[in-house]
Order: C-alpha cells, then sequence, then structure tokens
C-alpha cells in the first residue's frame, strides 16, 4: 500500500460526449467516497478549462439520485472542451490551481488528446515536485486508444448503429421493389471501428442482412468499385445498404469531403460523406433511388440504445481510476483487458499515459474480409460481447428523465486567468 | 347485423413502412380468426402489385410467435408499395383476382394514397355487383389524414425524435463552449406534424430546453429571420438546436430543396434540406460551427424507441377494420376518436374512404406560437398522450429481434398480368 496521500479529487471530462461518459464520473464519485484520505470531491467544468477558471463544482454535495441518473445520462454532465494546453504558462496555472484547491488525484476522461493532457500535467507536477496522482480514464466512441483491448463509449455507439441498421433493413425490404440504395453515414474520424460494428447487424446464417457495403477509412475508396458493389448488391438483394464512416478516404490519403476547418486539435472537420456517395452513385449507377440517414451526433448520445456491459465497464473504470490512485500509481490510464477465455470477461489495467497520448489503434486489416467491405468472424468475435445487455433509462410522461447536476460551485481562491 | 358474408380476407400494406403499421396487420389476423365467416386469411405482397400478380401469402398458417413479433417488427412484413392504380384494365384485374380467391374482405393499411386506391377498388366492385367488403386502416408517420384524430405511426415516430432531441440536448450543453447549431432534419413532406412533435423534448418549466427553433412547411422560411433567431438564441443558451421538416416552402411556397425527380404518385422527392439550412447559416451566421442528423428512414423504422399508445392503437385500428367489415361496412376507413375527458382515452371510429382520399390535415395554425418557430400548449395537449408508454421489443445477443414471416404463397388461379 502506497503512503497515505490526503487531499482532494478533481474529476474532469474532455472531448466528444459518449453515451456512458458520464457513467466513469459516477464511478470516480462513489469509489472516492469510501476513501478517508478523500476529503473533498470535485467536478472541473468543461473539462481544463474549468481548471484554468478555477470553475469547480462540488460533487460529494449532490443527491444520490442525481449520481444514480448519471449512469445513463448522455452527454458529460460536468461539461467538456477541445481547449488545448499550449503555454507553459497553462500548465503553470493549473499547478497553481491545484496547490490553491489542495488537489491530490486529477482524473480526466478522455480521448487520445485528453490523455496527452493529462500526462503533462502530471509531468509539470511531478518537475514542481507537487505530490499530485494523475489517472486518466479512457472514454472514445472512435475506440482508437492504444493499449486498452476497447473504449468505453464503443459499444454503446455500435449497439445504437446496429439496431438501426437492422430497423432499417426491415423498412428497406418492405419498400425494395426498385433499386434502392439506403446510405447509413456514422463517425469515426480516422478508424473504421464504429463502421465496422454495423456488421453486427447481420444476423448469423443471414448472408442476405444488411450492411451489404461497409466503407471503411483504411482502405481507399474507389467510386468505379463501388459503383459495381452496389449494382451486384442490387441485382441480388433488389435493395443495398451501405455504412460509410465519416474518414473516408481517396487513393491520396485525404478525406473525401474534407471541409476546410480543422478544430482546435488540427483534425479536420468532417461530415456530408452520405450525400457525397449519393453524388457519386448518381453517375456511377445512374438513376438509382438513394437515401441517407446521417446519425451525426445522436449516435455518441444514444442512452436509451446503450449496452450494459458499456455501461458498466465505464463505471468500473472510473472506480477503478480511484482505486489506482489511492494505492500510489500516477501518469497511467485505466486500460480494459479482456480475458482468455472463451466466456467473455473484462477487467481493469493499466498504462502509462505516454503510451496512450496522441497514438491511435487501427482496425487490424486482417479482420476485414477479401472483398474490402464486410468484417470476417474474428472481428464478430471482439465486438459482439460489448454490446450485450440493455440499460435501462428511466422514462417519466414518454420520454427519457436524465440528470442534472446541481451547480453548486467552489469558492474561487485566486485572481482571473485569461484564456 | 348484417347479412353474414362468407368468404376470404386480403389484408395489403402500402406506403412507407412505420414502426407499428404491422401491429395493424396483426390485428386483422388476431380479430379474423375469431369468426366463422372468414375462411382464409391472405396477405397480398406489396400492396397492390400484389394483387395484381397474385402474390398472396397465407397468414392463417404462420405461427402464433411470428403473430405476436409483427406487433413489434418495423417496416412492412407484407411488403408494400407506390404502385399506382391507373388504367381500367388494372381495376378489372383485381376484381378477376378477388373473384378467384373468393377475396370478400378487403382490408388496406395505407396514408392519403393507399385509401385512394382501396375506394376505387370499393367502386369498381360495387359497379360489377361482386359483394366486397373494403376497409381501410390509417398509417402514416405525417399525421395528416383527414376525419381521423390522429394517425397510428405518429406516436411513435415523434417519441423517437423527441427522444433523440432530449439526448442530443445532453450532448451538445456539454459541448456548448462555443457558438454550435445542431440541425436535426425530420420527415413531413406537406405538414409540419413530425416536427413539431419534437416540442415534445421540452421539458415543463424549462424554457432553455431546446428545440429552440422548430421549422415548418406551414410557414415560408425566411433565411434572414432565421439567422436573425439563431443569432438570439446562440446569444442566450450557448448552442441552438433546430428542428426543420422536409417539406420547408420558400415565400413562393417551393420547396427550398426540391429534387429534379418525383415518385410515382407526382410528389417531389426531398432530402438535405439541414445541409441547406447549413449552407444558408454559413453566410446568415458567419463562423458559426454547424452539425447536421438527418434520421431519414430511421425515424420511421425506430421500433426500438416506440410508444406503447401508437402500438395498442395500430393494433386496435387493425381488429376495428375487420369487426366494421363483418357488421356490414364497406368503403370506410377506421379513425381514431379521441375522448372528451381530460383524461386521455382513444376508440375507433369510421369515415367514408371518399373523405380522406387525397385530403390533407394541415396542423391548425393557431398550435404555432406567435413567433412561428415554436409550438403552444394547444399542441402539447394533443401530442403528449400519443408517445406514452414503451415498446419493449425482446433483444437478444445485444440487439432487437423482428418477425420474418414464412411465405408460404397461395396458389395462382389466372394467367400473369403485366404491369
Amino acid at each position: 500500500m502506497a503512503e497515505e496521500l490526503v487531499g482532494n479529487v478533481l474529476v474532469g471530462q474532455s472531448g466528444g460526449p459518449t453515451a456512458v461518459i458520464n457513467a466513469s464520473v459516477a464511478g470516480v464519485i462513489s469509489e472516492a467516497l469510501n476513501h478517508a484520505a478523500i476529503e473533498e470531491i470535485y467536478g472541473s467544468l468543461n473539462g481544463v478549462l474549468g481548471i484554468l477558471h478555477e470553475d469547480f463544482i462540488d460533487l460529494a454535495g449532490q443527491s444520490q439520485q442525481a449520481i444514480r441518473a448519471l449512469r445513463h445520462t448522455p452527454g458529460a454532465a460536468l461539461g467538456t472542451c477541445r481547449y488545448k494546453l499550449k503555454k507553459q504558462q497553462d500548465f503553470d496555472r493549473v499547478l497553481e490551481v491545484f496547490k490553491a484547491h489542495n488537489i491530490r488525484y486529477f482524473f480526466y476522461v478522455g480521448g487520445n488528446d485528453s490523455q496527452d493532457t493529462a500526462d503533462k500535467i502530471s509531468k509539470v507536477a511531478q518537475a514542481q515536485g507537487y505530490e499530485l496522482r494523475v489517472i486518466g480514464i479512457p472514454k472514445t466512441i472512435d475506440n482508437d486508444l492504444p493499449t486498452t483491448d476497447h473504449c468505453p463509449g464503443y459499444g454503446s455507439v455500435i449497439k445504437y448503429i446496429a439496431t438501426t441498421v437492422r430497423e432499417l433493413a426491415c423498412d428497406n425490404a418492405a419498400m425494395g421493389q426498385s433499386d434502392l440504395v439506403q446510405i447509413v453515414e456514422v463517425m469515426g474520424r480516422s478508424a473504421g471501428w464504429i463502421a465496422a460494428g454495423a456488421s453486427l447487424a447481420k444476423r448469423r446464417d443471414h448472408p442476405h442482412d444488411p450492411p451489404h457495403i461497409i466503407l471503411l477509412p483504411e482502405l481507399a475508396f474507389n467510386p468505379e468499385k463501388f459503383g459495381n458493389e452496389v449494382k451486384r448488391v442490387l441485382s441480388r438483394e433488389k435493395y443495398c445498404l451501405v455504412v460509410v464512416g465519416e474518414g473516408l478516404v481517396d487513393v491520396d490519403g485525404n478525406y473525401v469531403t474534407a471541409e476546410a476547418t480543422t478544430d482546435a486539435f488540427g483534425h479536420a472537420r468532417l461530415g456530408g460523406v452520405g450525400e457525397y456517395l449519393r453524388e457519386v452513385l448518381e453517375t456511377q449507377v445512374p438513376g438509382v433511388k438513394t437515401r441517407v440517414v446521417s446519425l451525426g451526433n445522436a449516435q455518441r448520445a444514444a442512452a436509451h440504445c446503450s449496452s450494459k456491459t458499456d455501461n458498466d465497464e465505464a463505471f468500473l473504470a472510473g472506480q477503478a481510476a480511484v482505486k489506482a490512485a489511492l494505492n500510489g500509481e500516477t501518469d497511467k490510464m485505466i486500460t480494459l483487458v479482456r480475458g482468455d477465455t472463451e466466456q467473455y470477461t473484462c477487467e481493469t489495467g493499466l498504462a502509462p499515459l505516454a503510451d496512450i497520448a496522441n497514438g491511435v489503434k487501427k482496425l487490424p486489416r486482417e479482420w476485414i474480409n477479401e472483398d474490402g467491405v464486410s468484417m470476417n468472424f474474428q472481428f464478430l468475435r471482439y465486438a459482439q460481447p460489448l454490446i450485450q445487455g440493455e440499460v435501462v433509462v428511466p422514462f417519466d410522461s414518454g420520454l427519457p428523465v436524465f440528470a442534472t447536476l446541481s451547480k453548486s460551485t467552489v469558492d474561487k481562491q485566486l485572481p482571473g486567468y485569461e484564456t
């Protein structure tokens, strides 16, 4: 057991929300309450921005009802940000704020960029001799963090997408009297994990089930080949369901639909790949009817159709982060570790933050079938366990009820800071 | 009691599917089994096309399991069509097929165009002295059929959309650090019923809740006014959620995004109004971030988030159609009649098919607030009861399980027919 470090906890959320990112915060809170060394539990509003501006709220004082409801509430209840700590001054400010509030435990729930931020904060604290334990909690629907078997948020997004594809299959089959191409545009900036997950909609031993074509950013998009694939499916099935990841690239590796703008981290902002494919088909398969569903942010917010397995693991990751920190660990991220047995099991592990920061876990090429537009059994074996079980979201008056945290702010100790 | 008419039942589905159109077919089947005068229960594959081609399947022989599963299966299990009976020859063929199979009861589940078709078939039978009882069963997410208080399919689509808006609210609020406009594109060709339904997402006494702006086809779209509305909301809320119906029109009454093509009934094919608004905002609110969710066919297929009230009423309408026909009624459509009491009640009535065919029920102008972008309490009082209760869809291995009918075909009696 590590030497007891007495002080306060700060938890923050960063990057795009998921259906289960709040479950991780709930895990942090419920575990932190178990430890006498932890005095106060604060939440930072809007990630690192909340640190710079000392915008903290008291989490220990929230009602138990609110914390329980957090477990099924989408979005990020503490608010999130895409602000990047840039200059040394920013890092100095973070440390100053931590000292002013005696923050000794910092938990940051986020993806690659966020873990990079956590790593840098941890190293600045070490350099300045301020005892701080920093544990990252993985979060991303993109499922692209290295070192962890999978990421909280992924199971839920693919459960929702596969459900939608299965429902669209019923709709399309009913309407499939003439050539109908249904395009479903999903997220996934740099890897095809999300689009690949749609393959779960296909029932075992039902080779005609959609999705018929999955377009992944791992493989360069070829309009002519795509047109031929669509024609082949239409002649067989009367309709063709295509799932496409937003990060589709051409032979030169450029996004087929990059907008001019980029975000604070320099990532290209995508969108509209479904409409792009519709235009491609106008040329490649003249006269075909094309319909586009673009799930956008709805897919990462779909708590009403989220995975219980995913939700439980997100909560577990939050608990594990607190336990690890109390145990003396720092500058690490919680990982999810899959058991070796046939029956799916999952426990948590730890990996250095430096190993995660800005790394990207690619969808293994050998999990994609030879045809380049469908997934094989290795992928299905990987993904199937992650969507098991349904989160029961309480409905009132016909609609889901979500948590709202009371914004009981923590008194600021320092002068303001310019960001 | 009407004179007993002994013979066979034919049920068909037409137009765009809904989450509950199969529940109406299940209602027809389960009620038909109660009556000795009904000998066989056939389903016509792909609506009137199935009649012209004698593509019938035996519904009485389906497993009870399959019929029960129909109640929560989206799409149209019998297949649907948008084929329009055009020439006298088509109608003669229908009668010839009905005679060959001793069809004495014809139930057609569909919207305006379908009820028009049913009406014409009924009149041709009368003219030819063939005793046939024709009862239409209302179906349309558009909720635009006259004479009925509301339409099966509507409650489910707005429950799904309002759920999605409420989830997006959590997501957007978390990300709302800078100006973010979230556009949600929904269906609704000629009336704003569906877009209006999104207003249910706003919690009572939470005036800041989205949707902040609802754009309805009832009011001419003005880009500048829209830009100003968006700016006003952004300054107040940091983000702005817009719900737009696909049938948005300009001051001249033209669709803002009409494609060149029209369907078999001459309706303009729409889509892409979300992307259109994104472009409008680039000019009207320069620098704003816009994200589009376009739910497309997914909204009418979302059985996993459908309304129990809607589903029960769809089933009831199917049962009522059989009862009415056995009672001697013909050339009528089942209507849903709301009770006068404070507590919502609903029973079925009957209206002449001729009163429905090609009519359109507009969203009452007096249910739209003065601002033109939100709905008042009269609309909420109307719509709220329709989304109550959740349909429990069975999940297996993490995904919903839907019915597949066994395609046990009925022997053809006639030579083929060219359509």
